[in-house]
């Protein structure tokens, strides 16, 4: 089946695989006349690249991207902007052993189960490294909703046990340390522990959080394409991410109406306001206008040193131990793929909603 | 914005508005030579239909299904199934007020927001009586999958704060009691929390978890098709759900990799396990043959007597009480939801899986 | 698969049989605010309805036409719009011999080996009858297109070898003869061609088309979602349709590139114009702005009472007469069909250009 | 908007222009378990490139292929198979006149309509240098319709009015001759007539046909997406395609049904034939298993050094000659653009197929 595409009116389809010659993205649908060159994108994929830290990978990847088409001028022509990462640093000689037994945590098994076979070099096509496409897609999506005056706060709300500290929430700080975490304290509480649990061959999961200011409201639709649902997919359908919540999410269970309802008001200038945003920026579907807030909970790295159970390819149940250079931490790294999956999402619901009345049509054609 | 439709191959689109004549859906894309009938659809509904207990709304609704197409000599033809459910109980009378103001927690200044305007009857189109229609098509979903093995047991896992026991699980429970839990003295504690609260003029959230056996290894898909990002978006759209979760879902961002990671072993029938199940039964966004476990946290009902903040049409601040027939909780009837937005899209990843290897489409094409 | 459904923002799904309970269309993505009722759908099924001249079958259907959602107060909601058209005049009785054979030039081979089985009953789903619900879905398209200056001239172009000539061109005389020709010569003579055919027990083909003026420059897109592509994809999705045109179509295969070529002009007041339209108003794909022309060519209704040789189910050769009320000719009713194809392709096409440049989104959003 | 993408199951996304770095195509949903190599695309590519007779123009363009992804061992995986062709003849220099006005017959006016401005080099994306991706990709989908016994013929029929006669029809002849026809005295005859024409310094239009053989009855559907419509999607969407046939096609207006329709029959060995094919395998939009046959008409090539009026950027009427090297005819090159495009659609159909039975599926899932 074809699912490597997401998007309706901005459309991207990613392809490559970790230890094939190249990871890329065709991005169809994006508008004419955007200035657009590769220094746009370089920054977003800076973000995710291993070897920044001793938390992350000592992997070297280069990560430059390179624009094959859809620009002229240094502006975008409205056709399909194809870029293009190459892998420089495949070792499939790493891998050899990993072809022989299903990895626990990773989708060995079920690519077995479902082509027969596998590209076992680095997890192939379900590596984590196909997120770079997303990221340098998604970085177009975020310029282009700068410009219309939405932006980002994006970063690691917790490691472990380890939660930022809403009191001490400072913006500037996220990109200060290693964690993305805006909070100083709290990102050097987490370093420790995820040096402990390196030492004790082991990983660790944690969440990312998205604030998005400057939406519109009217966003989205009201029954299968909600906004809240295509942002729950686009960021689901990021590796080992296992919870997606919006606003107050799973606490919602446990509040009563009176709790978790956000009243509207007039505030002294005539401005709607809300009183509250538990709904985290979405009613019924659609954006309300406010501050849209998301999460997403990731698993631990499954690559790990400590002993598992697993079987290999002879049949016999066994246990490894995972060798190799792997993140104990993904949640860093992970910060800037929930931004930018979250402006793909974003970004198209904001092209859908341009035909919603006659009356913004009939403006549009009278131009 | 085009929003009614979901699925690719297996595709429901859903029409109506709470007030209106009718609610109804188009399923399309349903294989020929299924024996169906009103029957098969009926018992599905009256699981969400309200009237039933004390902690649903009063208002009688028939809900009963007509089949307008698709089927021939009791079986399905391949063409679209039609199906209806007239609207009998409009009191568009009750809603005159709601007209002149925004709910909280509703959809009404999103809508207008959009559009420009709205149908204010009962919610329209965003009402949670569209779900009927969902419903009606999930419940053939379900069918199908029953034949081929697959089966479903979807339940209310929590109300406020009081969840279920797995010590004390017991399937048969689950319609044994009006909330559709799978643990009779929690749901007699719930029952209780659920009067306390109406007394209070307030009302409760919950969470529904679904737990679907039988499913083969490998639905699904690498990157954004992955099996629990449709799960995802399908559950989200699903009005009120502020956060989904599959396996161990938002706790994994606690715990280690040793800890989470699910090991693979051959008991002694040489058949392949996993030694524990905290990924909920999809690796890599495909499924992995074990039990796939879902939850989807629903806010308490918005429509409470309790007083609200929020403006009118004169641009006023103001207090509301919102009157009329509400359920105190959502959940119970938001079950069978659950379990039929979860049954189309796996149902729809089953299909799409037929082409996944030239061996497989190979030997169909033999016969 | 799901095929029953077409658009991407205005985006149309019909459903219902031949012979089953009614014929309906669910519209979604119809924009907010048009005004609209049964009245401005009901002209438009009319047209194509059956009973009206000698050179149609004297089946009484109704017809009529029923909003069932997606209006509020006489205006569009931006919701689905629902609308049914009940089947009166079913008559199964009449169809039991077919269910023995496959008629020649008819879907029920085809279906038989598609499905396992079919619904006989008045051709089931692959009847003509289906076009009913596209027409009603049209004619909102229609309406849409009118009130932003676009205008459709559709007509029977010719009938067997009687072709209309340019020369007496009258557009009112469309709707003046029951052959929607314009031009009452060839109306009279068609007509005549037409009884002489009924009479030798044997039926007729037929061209339509269609002149859409007003359009916009720059409607469509460059590669798979030409303008042509989709125009041509909409006018061969309707039943007995064996070759689409557009301009000069078949012919260019004839000229040279200094024949075919339109030139481009300013006339006095600095209007760009083409000196000539053998491109019939799309150029790479794109609308040109000038009058956009396409044919499509109907094959003879394949229900005679002539002999022809076929098959049963007893696996016998046989010859078979084919009694009731058939059509002696298609195309008179199908100018409505053609017409509302191409409306709801263009206007899809117009919806999705809104987003083709930044500018033209900068300046929406900033309204 | 999003063009550049065509198929459900097998999807194909193009990207490129025509003075660009490269030209590309991202194929989705090719079956894992193909064997694929570079070996097997070249073929195509080399009988659509340019330079191989006096016929076309005398450009030298590499054109190897080369896969980047989605193979691993020679075989496809189930992931995107990438694939890429650079440009290695850019001459920019030689399209700094054609910046300076419109060229009639081409896109350059309605891309400036479209999208503000246009890369105007070589014709940008709108160039028939695109459509290199499309039989990159459209070459796995013939390999893997061999592999199911399902084979093309496809050949020029037509050049001018210099048409093939069936009597002298030699399938190995259109290898045999520089313009794909299959009839060497025809061949002989149109390529006296191109090179008349390209002395008058004009160009010539022809028609390519399509023959398909060994398709199973049943691939289709039977509303919007019959096979026809998504043929004569496919094919009317290469450039310079003004009109698409299937079977009879525009003869069908002027036949009756007794002529046109085909009879059924069981041969001596009780094989179901059909007595003619005058419907071209096609019949109520699904596939009757008897042979395809289809008909593109192509215009000229519209670049020609005969003069042409037009308009310049000072807002002038001028007359222009457009130097180059321009193919006299594009019809030859067009043959295996019309093939590979058909087979894109038929592989899709195919594949959709798979589920259209309850009990296909249910024996698919019981292995």
């Amino acid at each position: 089946m074809a699912g490597s595409t997401i998007g309706t009116i901005f459309r991207i389809t990613t392809w490559g695989e970790s230890h094939g010659k190249a990871i890329g993205v065709v991005l169809d649908g994006c508008p004419a006349g955007l200035s657009l060159s590769e220094e746009d994108i370089q920054p977003f994929l800076n973000r995710r690249k291993p070897g920044q830290s001793i938390y992350s990978t000592p992997r070297k990847e280069d990560d430059a991207v390179e624009i094959l088409s859809g620009t002229f001028e240094g502006r975008t022509t409205g056709t399909p902007i194809s870029m293009i990462v190459y892998n420089k640093s495949q070792h499939s000689a790493d891998y050899s052993e990993i072809a022989s037994y299903y990895r626990p945590g990773h989708a060995d098994y079920t690519f077995d189960a479902k082509y027969g076979f596998r590209d076992y070099r680095g997890g192939g096509r379900s590596s984590g490294r196909e997120t770079t496409a997303r990221v340098a897609a998604g970085a177009v999506a975020v310029k282009i909703l700068n410009q219309l005056g939405i932006t980002f706060t994006t970063f690691t709300r917790s490691i472990g046990d380890i939660e930022i500290d809403e009191a001490r929430f400072d913006r500037k700080e996220i990109f200060h340390n290693k964690l993305y975490m805006p909070d100083a304290e709290a990102a050097a509480k987490a370093g420790e522990y995820i040096v402990e649990m390196t030492k004790a061959h082991d990983s660790v999961g944690g969440c990312v959080e998205a604030r998005i200011n400057g939406v519109p409201a009217g966003l989205g639709d009201t029954v299968f394409e909600k906004l809240v649902a295509n942002l729950a997919k686009a960021v689901m359908s990021i590796g080992a991410v296992k919870c997606v919540e919006i606003g107050d999410g799973a606490k919602v269970s446990r509040m009563t109406g009176s709790e978790d309802n956000d009243g509207f008001m007039f505030d002294e200038q005539g401005t709607l306001l809300k009183t509250s945003n538990h709904a985290g920026g979405i009613l019924g579907g659609l954006s309300d206008g406010s501050e849209i807030r998301l999460r997403a909970s990731f698993k631990a790295t499954p690559s790990i040193l400590k002993n598992q159970r697993t079987v290999n390819k002879d049949n016999e149940n066994i246990e490894i131990s995972i060798k190799g250079r792997h993140d104990p931490v993904i949640v860093p790294r992970a910060v800037v793929v929930v931004e930018t999956m979250a402006a793909i999402t974003l970004l198209d619901a904001l092209l859908l909603n341009m035909t919603a009345t006659m009356q913004g049509i009939e403006q549009f054609y009278k131009k």
